[in-house]
């Protein structure tokens, strides 16, 4: 995963910062023939273009809407994010390029090197990449059935451990799928409210639900809780908006930086969003239709392993997001990658997002990219290598 | 300038970090009434949005321009910029979001704490922010009439001082409005291929030149350059797209980094990008009126400046770009400034940008923003101001 810079130009912090094996994985379906159920991509079909374009037609009548804007986001975008996230205040939002760049601010404004900072296992590599990037000490707490083990977190911090910081996939977990219980909110809250850490609620995934119940917002629960939210998954990627919502102080403080980092975003993709978000009538039934659409993919994706590769393989079935978390006992999904890729399907083996767990046998699937019927054939393929792997 | 922010959630490389004066005093100009010579903003009513718009409509008949693309930017994009900055490869072009994001990537891909960075005085603020949040030594050189004082440059490297880097904005300086001249840009590369620094040219002006003869690009001179371009002044801020070219293993190392920050920029705005930069007819045409019209309102500016102040303002006519620097002796611009916005007109104070040189007496005027009457009006305002505070 790591692959070193040579020492004449490269400075201590790039030479902190792994690789993304992901980004080098999409790389592989590129070529011909390859159904990738790799990448974390939305389905392509299903961005709302039309109602995009006649988004940006109404903004562009304006040309002051291709002007600067302020650091922390258009004042309409961060009000439609803060209505349809039950906050009280649009200061509590700030708008950022994808929320990646939200959880690259936060941790730059709340870390300093060598702070402890507890990541799920297995973890979404672009927390790892950012939390080596500022040269933290990071901790793994393994992710159970229902979500981060806060069992363990308070053991930990019973024993003298005093993180900064938590972060977790609270909903529909890259990769692991699962979700955090309510149970597990209300102790992870009241874990930070008594030793005084942040807890990073990165929720990429959370309007993508189509079973279960809604849980409780982390947010709802604790004061030290910080929100990141984005319109990657639900609207389109090119957008690049996602956002940070929290207390005002720590708003501030990400604005600050984030003035030395890029300035401002778009002011053109914030009214896109602002717009989207605040016609309630049309975002309603384009969730609606994406969860639908979701759903049968991932109810196809589960019916393909079954049939295909039976008892082989052990996944809990999903309730939401655009992943699942699978497990072939006695294959190493690593090793395997080039053949599966030979014979036409590319997926993530888990030891891309292990910290200290062993997922040598796991492999995360997206079943947001592909149609069911080349999902069947994708699952197909795969059995196909994994049976050849295991004979 | 600074603001401190408080210890119990702010990291060192945040507190190290001053607010933008710029930013801060943006928000003056929104007070009704005000004329504002002193942001950075295009004039809006040069911003091309029926071809921006068509650029998009093109773009959204293929959904697949709204996915995730590669971190160093789209293929076409970065072909467009190789070819328009007459690079020999696209591999030596990486997109960013606004230049001022390459500025930060480039400064934490190349430099580490306490690195030794040469800027210009007066500065560029943002570049003051970025060198500060990696925490580098910063020394200054001071801003001749023909750029960067690369005698005095010559003296420090002689006598021992081991930049790593070398910031200037060369053509149409922010705020000096000056140009780095033939002979200074020779000296420059020499000296960076004699020591081994790097040269960041800061360049988001070049295009807008309305006098003066083109002056050989810094990178054609030294291998060790890394060229800062911008759509925001040429196209529009809310593309926010801005690019860093140079050696492909800065480009590589950036890219690697970048992909923690936000992953990726656009694929629509690169494609928008890609599209008007190749299409050459409506390219140079619009160039040609951009260069046009600043060339008219910097010539209001300058016949506004010497009727309404005469001799009390002491500044050289830019070639181009977007800004004048005046001196006013004798008055002091930041205590002046607060009168000058209750008398309707703001300016940034030549002390925002100074890092050891005294610029009590300047100010940074923009001529980009308002028409040649209502310069004239912020103008007669300014001189009442001035007049009154040396009466």
């Amino acid at each position: 995963m790591s692959t070193v810079i040579g020492d004449s130009f490269a400075s201590a912090e790039l030479r902190a910062v792994p690789g993304s094996a992901i980004r080098e994985l999409l790389s592989l379906t590129e070529r011909r023939g390859v159904l990738s159920l790799a990448g974390g991509l939305p389905a392509t079909e299903l961005i709302p273009t039309q109602r995009i374009a006649a988004a940006i037609d109404h903004r562009l009548a304006d040309p002051a809407s291709m002007q600067y804007g302020p650091s922390a986001g258009t004042r309409s975008a961060r009000e439609a994010i803060a209505a349809a996230d039950g906050l009280s205040s649009a200061h509590q939002v700030l708008l950022t390029h994808g929320s990646q760049q939200a959880l690259f601010l936060l941790a730059h404004a709340l870390l300093d090197p060598a702070d402890l900072v507890f990541v799920d296992d297995p973890a979404y590599i672009g927390a790892l990449q950012v939390f080596a990037g500022v040269r933290a000490r990071v901790e793994a707490l393994p992710i159970t059935a229902t979500g981060l083990d806060t069992d363990l977190l308070a053991q930990r911090l019973a024993d003298g451990a005093r993180p900064r910081l938590v972060h977790t996939v609270s909903s529909f977990h890259n990769p692991a799928a699962v979700c955090l219980d309510e149970a597990r909110r209300v102790r992870l809250a009241a874990l930070a409210d008594r030793y005084g850490f942040w807890i990073v609620d990165d929720n990429p995934y959370g309007r993508v639900r189509f079973a279960g119940v809604e849980p409780t917002p982390l947010h709802v629960l604790s004061d030290r809780v910080l929100s990141l939210g984005s319109a990657s998954k639900v609207l389109a990627p090119a957008l690049r908006v996602g956002w940070v919502s929290g207390p005002p102080e720590v708003i501030d403080a990400v604005e600050r930086y984030r003035q030395s980092v890029d300035l401002c975003g778009s002011t053109l993709a914030h009214a896109v969003v602002g717009e989207l978000m605040s016609d309630e009538v049309w975002w309603t039934a384009h969730l609606a239709q994406l969860v639908d659409a979701y759903s049968r993919r991932c109810g196809a994706l589960i019916d393909s392993l079954t049939t295909h590769l039976g008892e082989r393989a052990l996944f809990a079935a999903p309730q939401g997001g655009m992943f699942c978390w699978v497990r072939v006992p006695g294959v190493n999904t690593t090793a395997l990658l080039g053949e599966a890729v030979a014979g036409g399907v590319a997926y993530v083996p888990g030891s891309a997002f292990a910290v200290s767990m062993d997922a040598a046998d796991c492999m995360r699937l997206s079943f947001a990219t592909l149609d069911e019927s080349t999902l069947d054939v994708a699952v197909a393929r795969l059995a196909a290598v994994v049976a050849h792997a295991a004979s």
